[in-house]
């Protein structure tokens, strides 16, 4: 614990405990790339050996994608009240393109550190602001087009290429079907130069907010692993910094790539400070929110001014991607008057309804290019907002959202015009048919710039289920190309999420990624279920857990069915027969290949003694068998 | 109560409370077919008018198929030990086909009827097996060649029908995208005649045993809805028959169309009376696992003639359909010895170990035509089982799986030559870009007979989520075609699923079939998404609860969050800011609209009105709002 700051901060700002476990069989690792800053964390599986009747031989450790962040890092002393490590300003600061200010430029961020009252309230940030030198551009992207290759696109090659460093060492679990890609440019190892080109063409992005030091650099784009969003944000007066701190943590370590800071009311100024200090995650926010706030919710008073102010503000806090509704034009919102749903975008009610009080143009879109001012003098990311999006299955696909998609094609390349990076945010409730349409538009208009959706839902009957409704229709668009899943939980619809259900829509979509790349061919996608399935099939049940997406639902699930099987052994056979465990199967195939010396059309003995296994069920009584009558079976 | 069956039977049989309560907000209704005794269910649900505000009309009630059979009927007395009532007897036996056994044809059922031990156990049925008489053939596929219409078909008829009536008379909900049915053959209304020329074809089964008189008739088959089938089955000794019928009524209750019973061990002769004659599905079931029984286990003791018996012993009792794993051919067993996960289907793995014990064939295949000889003196339909699916992504659409689906093909014909009803079973594990392979292959080489696939599950990483990773295939699959979707519950691998978990699945499943439906444009698919938004937007919470698949999960989740909002009303406006409830923004739009004269590019006043919405979180928000502040907001 820092005492300074626990003097300066009244608050007892505690992190959640669950968050900060490690992962069951698991250690972070970290592997250094050219320099000694760039530290890329990977979580490394430890497996068990196969056991002697399977052959008994030694499982190398699967190394996986690790969101997690500091936070389960055992050798990284956790507060919140200090934020987390730095470990982008020497990167940043030697590119010798920024400065340091010695004020805030947004009158709102001045007003509230003058406030004394807020004092209790505020992040203790030593630091100040960094932005561009005048006439500079700090964009990735810009880099990128020069030819640069940062440490931030060389972190993400370690990162994303990880799997394949181990397919090499992995033989037998090296098998993957060849993918289907509708394509996509998936080389067969993630380079920098990679990276670095596919920034520089707009097909990826690095979200990657300069005064975002704390940030652990990942990328979104069509030929990396499919990445997924999770929403926070404080939607009470009542609820703390803590909490909002909490739900970073735990989203991110079920597997959040970036974290949407959607927070409305009151001191979301001091709230969006203590999550950008204590995340290592992109973050991304919705700024027309704050805005609306300082205007007292009033969407006809809002104006540029109070926007712009609230970009800068933000900017300098570090937040990584700005959603923008500049694509509802006054001329599409009368295309919405004849839907089911309506518009259901709450930024693009917020504009909709600006547009049609001033009858004027949008004026996210008339100051665009303003907008891209303030963008790359912090490298904040576009993620142009679909204020027109579906509503309801009967909305999809309308002359409404394809005019608003039409518009960001056009915003894309003025972004692009000023080096800065931009992905499109898409829908919404979609039918199975017409999710393909979303992204083959979504690609030609825009350009193969990243498209990032909520869902799609694929059928609106479903309250309570709407992480399944729309976690296919993510898994199915993450195969088309969409490069981010946002997720939904199964509150949506009907009422705000708690932890469980934050989780719940976490794991739901890395389902949904996970799909999506195995389906693309993504290289190495299918080593981790290789190597769960050979541990499933050999009845290492840790290490079965461990390879999940959740071992402790996983490890909770099996334990709830064994203590009321466990009295019941002696029933085993009589109940299942004597042949239905597969343990014995295999067992009895590989005794009488023995006796016979049968060769089965060529098959050998090794071979015999994999050919026989039963389902899940099955597998588990066998287990039980295995733990409770182990004796008896060694002595076979 | 029937007191003459509490005499005999001094077991207290128990109907599952939760499984008879009625919807809310609904009603069990009859449309009645051509004669007296075709009375087909649905459940209809009543839905509020639209507020005043969003224009106060009438909404129509909804009429959903309805699986949950006489037991969400208030009008029936349910008493299990009584069974459910006969609707089919009287279209039986005027047929004039069949006779009526005077002993069971079948040496096991003798024995146990015979046993008294077992009088406490047995369902007291008065009623005697019926059979074809010789020669003759009971199937509805040899009716439907003959070019007869069954009162079977034309119930099937009107149930499939349902929601086209309603389109006709539900002008605003009447929209509906056109689908993508990859060269299915759904018609605009489903007639008597065109259930005949599906079941003629072979490309719909009506599964349908003469001696299961209780069953509300249904059907499968690609151009029909997609269903979904639920696994109940006793899997522990101390399992009761009560728990088996209680997991029957439950599952069916959430919207299982078929209920497998995949019991293992003692009494599942007895077990299996008391579900079939208590269950208005059609029940299926793997008899090889009943034939192990017989042998204790033992696989290679497995004869044609003890299983022949097996066969005999169920479709007296009135199973409709049986898995039959003849596609398991010796030649097939050594393709899968460099499986990651081997075999992993029990009937697999014990005709493989049958096969390799006796280096001899398949007996289920070389006796295949004996069995259909059996099939078609009950109308018993045949589920072609996949005793090589894949196990593991790794495995997925292998020489295996591909080599008994060929076969599977070769017999389909064999079974269709004897006119018997036939489905095809499919796996399993596959990866996304896979799934249309199979059902391509499966459309090709069966000849378009019916699939039946379980899941496939799209990833290995999830235990504990297989009923996501495989909603998600099944979705898909449903949508190239399949015809029945085999659930799979968050205990798959695992453990043994609770209530909880089979609702889970069952839900899951239902959401992976309509999405099926709404995509391949099955007509009135979408009249509930449709009727469901409009609720959602128009703020009617109970209409919304009640069209949803699992009304109870969506209120409760509702009710969740709306304890803790409800103190908080003061606050509502501060903490959202006046103009984030739409309904407030649609009456400001509208008064700007009334006092201005705007006339937005031809947008009507009324138009206006529904113009704008906003997310859920605000949704709820706008309705505590309504409810909590309706004075208020009246005033205005």
């Amino acid at each position: 614990m820092n005492t300074s700051v626990d003097k300066i901060l009244s608050q007892t700002a505690e992190v959640d405990q669950a968050s900060v476990q490690p992962f069951t069989g698991s250690q972070k690792i970290y592997v250094q790339g050219s320099r000694n800053d760039i530290r890329v964390p990977m979580r490394e599986i430890s497996l068990d050996d196969t056991p002697t009747d399977f052959g008994g031989e030694k499982n190398p450790p699967v190394r996986v994608y690790d969101t997690s962040g500091p936070y389960t890092d055992p050798e990284v002393a956790i507060d919140l009240r200090a934020g987390l490590p730095d470990i982008r300003s020497a990167w940043i600061e030697e590119r010798g393109d920024t400065e340091i200010l010695s004020d805030s430029q947004s009158i709102f961020t001045r007003e509230r550190l003058d406030d004394p009252k807020l004092a209790h309230l505020r992040f203790n940030l030593t630091r100040k602001a960094r932005r561009a030198k005048p006439g500079m551009n700090v964009s990735q992207m810009h880099y990128a087009k020069k030819g640069i290759i940062t440490p931030e696109m060389e972190y993400i090659a370690i990162r994303e290429n990880m799997a394949l460093a181990q397919v090499r060492e992995l033989g037998v679990l090296n098998q993957q079907h060849p993918g289907m890609s509708f394509g996509a440019n998936i080389p067969g190892e993630i380079t920098p130069e990679f990276v670095r080109s596919e920034v520089a063409r707009g097909r990826a992005i690095i979200p990657a907010n300069i005064n975002h030091v704390e940030l652990e650099p990942m990328i979104i784009g069509r030929n990396f692993l499919v990445k997924i969003n999770g929403n926070i944000g404080n939607s009470a007066l009542g609820s703390s910094i803590e909490e909002e701190v909490e739900k970073l943590t735990w989203g991110a370590r079920w597997g959040a790539d970036t974290v949407m800071d959607l927070s409305t009311g009151k001191n979301i100024h001091e709230t969006r400070e203590w999550i950008i200090r204590n995340s290592h995650v992109p973050i991304g926010t919705v700024p027309i929110y704050q805005a609306l706030e300082k205007v007292n919710g009033i969407a006809e008073n809002l104006t540029w001014e109070i926007f712009r102010d609230t970009l800068i503000e933000q900017a300098e806090q570090g937040v990584d991607y700005f959603t923008i509704h500049a694509g509802v034009l006054l001329r599409y919102v009368p295309l919405t008057a004849k839907r089911v749903t309506g518009i259901v975008s709450r930024g693009g009610s917020i504009m909709a309804k600006w547009c049609l009080a001033h009858h004027r143009e949008n004026f996210l879109y008339t100051h665009f290019e303003e907008i891209c001012e303030i963008m790359k003098a912090y490298d904040v990311s576009f993620s142009l907002g679909d204020g027109l999006r579906p509503g309801s299955i009967a909305d999809a696909n309308d002359a409404a959202q394809f005019g608003e998609l039409e518009t960001l094609g056009e915003l894309t390349e003025i972004a692009w015009k000023h080096d800065v990076q931009t992905m499109i945010e898409g829908p919404g409730h979609v039918p199975m048919h017409m999710i393909k349409e979303n992204m083959d538009k979504q690609l030609e208009v825009c350009k193969e710039a990243p498209f990032y959706t909520l869902g799609p839902l694929t059928t609106d009957i479903a309250p309570g289920y709407d992480h399944i409704t729309s976690g296919i229709g993510a898994a199915m668009i993450g195969w088309y190309g969409c490069a981010m899943l946002c997720y939904v939980t199964p509150k949506e619809h009907l009422g705000l999420p708690n932890k469980k259900d934050v989780k719940e829509g976490i794991i739901t979509y890395k389902i949904a990624a996970h799909a999506a790349d195995l389906a693309k061919g993504h290289p190495g996608a299918q080593l981790r279920d290789n190597a769960l399935s050979k541990a499933r099939f050999e009845f290492r049940w840790e290490d079965q857990f461990n390879l999940g997406l959740d071992p402790d639902t996983a490890r909770a699930y099996h334990d709830e069915t064994l203590p009321k099987e466990s009295a019941k052994v002696a029933h085993f056979c009589s109940m299942c027969g004597p042949k239905f465990c597969s343990m014995k199967i295999t067992q009895e195939v590989r005794d009488y290949a023995a006796q016979q010396g049968v060769n089965v059309e060529g098959i050998s003995e090794d071979q015999l003694v994999k050919m026989i296994d039963v389902e899940a069920e099955m597998q588990e009584k066998a287990r039980e068998f295995i733990e409770q009558g182990a004796e008896l079976y060694h002595k076979v």
